[in-house]
């Protein structure tokens, strides 16, 4: 067993609504920013794995990002997997 | 002016606690994944920010984030920038 680093970005699909980036936008041209084109916030989950390989490590966070992590409606995901640095579970 | 593209990823800082990130951890226990170590929560930020070089780019966002985009007594921020492509702004 080794341990992964997984880094998953979820981001509102292109063309929906972003209230929360709409805001922010708002927000810096409000404080004098000029230049701001679009803004879209979305989340960064960052967590760690056990698991034999890398390819494993990424399948089930893939399957983490269907089943819990994102809404497959209105949102889309990107993986990061790496493995952790000088942390090899014991197995 | 170029037109630039920012990702900002801010992420609440180690120690503190994270409870949307253990509520994410819960939830992966009971779904049944087992090996999931630490779970952290934290926003990424998209925007497109026109600017004459990317050195001024970077620094007008760094501006934004200490100013609005991240808090600097719970969060720290990680900031990506690259040119647009094939989007160059006229001026």
């Amino acid at each position: 067993m080794s341990r992964f680093d997984i880094e998953v970005r979820v981001k509102p699909r292109p063309g929906l609504l972003d209230p929360q980036g709409k805001a922010i936008h708002h927000a810096l041209e409000s404080l004098g920013y000029p230049g701001v084109g679009e803004v879209r916030v979305g989340k960064v989950i960052d967590l760690t794995l056990e698991a034999d390989s890398e390819a494993e490590a990424r399948e089930r966070a893939d399957e983490m990002c269907r089943k819990l992590l994102s809404n497959p409606v209105t949102e889309d995901y990107q993986l990061r997997v790496r493995a952790s640095a000088g942390k090899e579970a014991e197995g």
